[in-house]
């Protein structure tokens, strides 16, 4: 991986951008490249009217209109759920003016978006630069959107073998003006580097909750369901809170995560469940000694590289 | 369990306090007392002599002693580690005083520390009343004690059999003073529902950091360990750092608690792996309805609960 450090000053401005998948993250992308001066009119696609709306009260977008009867733009970022991106990606190739454009998307998974893009369009654009900023928020919708919330990111940016190399200076130039950090990396190593930090832990702080839901349901005792959840996560401190924040993340967008990275997440998955083995294990032999071995090691690792 | 509300004017005020174990959650509770003007006089008993002397300094505590050659207190504190709360117990019943001091504690686990009492001094004391603030951070010792760490918290008392009615109304008022919410329930209650809210969730956290400092040093290509690891951490966003914020606590502490509340934390802990192995089998089958269906559940039910 390549991280670039270069400072590009006076980037070409967008006249037109289209932005397909009005919704929290892509919102907040086009809204700091318009802060930044970057681009001029953002045309919103997007099935859901009332984001459209939301979009340009925000001042986020400029116009409205449709994958099918999109007019020709400079740049295009696709923000969708990476499992409608199959979808966009043909609908964006039936328009003459798409190969003059510089396309990327915002999306989680990398491998399967040029999987998706190669299948929809017969081969891989060489304008097509596939980026995915590392940050958000568990919420979901534009009304959610920053114009700060990349500041300070990384963002990965994965092309393939034939990006043009003038589209790569130009996505890199977009994200730093708004102050991301930019790497660059191939999709294999980005799919398998974020199943592990962001990926897995989404998945079990999902299943946390399905736990207790499901539990609560089971138990016998609890006739009034409500109030015995309500009873059990009333006793939630701040740990409990902030392990199950993702948990509250667009449902959607995760479901397509598992599904577009499924053998980085399964890889992971199966070595977690390993770990917890060994855990339990060593709780039913009353392990001190290896307990507190664990404990340390990992409370070391994590102060180490996130305490900073 | 029953939450008192009640509002106790002008409660007594103590004139020495010993606090056993003078640490975060210790030093914060006797911190807040001194500040609401419920009590004169600490002392502070602890093997670690930079502790008392950060904790003097602070104001926290008023002159420091042994657990041996401990003076006559009204009350007692016992904000050590569960684990090694016999052994207090045991030097305490030492004393012929202290039948008349009333005894309380902030451990995380109940039924193993009044089993640990009752070992220690034979039968369980009438003015011993255990408590369990459901508060705290991921830091250790008594520099990041705060006056008003409970302010708004809940704490749970689990008075036993013998419990001494007056006592019982007398801790209630201390936590009360500070601004916690008081509850009673039985110990064997509380034990069950903090193993779901918080024993599981930081065992969970620990096996993550745990797994992936382990994938990086059997990863054959990681010649350099640190700088692997720091790779993948770096492209950790927010959701990973929260999801494992508990695994920078105390490792002693939960190492404690998972040996004293072992039951419980190893039903949750075998729950959570059959509902991991139903996620990944659905992954694995491609399951997107059944796996859309589990996320919008699990987050329905933080946000219901825990968003407000």
């Amino acid at each position: 991986m390549n991280t670039t450090t270069e400072d590009i000053a006076n980037p070409p401005v967008i006249s037109r951008l289209a932005l397909i998948g009005v919704g929290m993250i892509g919102g907040s992308f086009v809204w700091s490249l318009k802060r930044a001066g970057l681009v001029k009119h953002v045309v919103g696609v997007d099935e859901n009217i009332a984001a459209l709306t939301q979009a340009t009260e925000q001042g986020i977008i400029d116009s409205k209109s449709h994958l099918d009867s999109l007019q020709p733009v400079d740049a295009v970022v696709i923000a969708t759920p990476v499992g409608a991106m199959f979808e966009v990606f043909k609908a964006l190739n039936q328009h003459s003016w798409i190969k003059q454009a510089i396309i990327t998307d915002v999306g989680s998974t990398k491998q399967s978006v040029l999987a998706a893009c190669e299948r929809a369009c017969g081969e891989l654009p060489p304008l097509f630069i596939p980026a995915h900023p590392i940050a958000g928020r568990e919420h979901m919708g534009v009304a959610h959107a920053e114009e700060m919330m990349f500041y300070g990111h990384r963002v990965v940016l994965t092309p393939h073998a034939n990006s043009d190399a003038d589209a790569l200076i130009q996505v890199k130039t977009w994200w730093q003006a708004i102050g991301a950090k930019v790497d660059v990396m191939d999709a294999k190593t980005h799919d398998e580097i974020l199943a592990a930090t962001s990926h897995l832990p989404h998945v079990l702080a999902y299943a946390l909750m399905q736990l207790i839901a499901e539990s609560v349901e089971k138990n016998p005792r609890a006739n009034a369901r409500d109030a015995a959840v309500h009873a059990i996560l009333d006793y939630a401190a701040g740990g409990f809170k902030s392990f199950t924040r993702t948990a509250s993340s667009n449902p959607i967008m995760w479901r397509d995560i598992c599904l577009n990275n499924k053998t980085a997440v399964l890889d992971w998955l199966v070595a977690y469940q390993d770990t917890l083995k060994t855990l339990t294990e060593r709780i039913e032999a009353e392990d001190g000694e290896a307990l507190l071995d664990i404990f340390t090691r990992a409370k070391a690792e994590r102060d180490k590289y996130l305490l900073q």
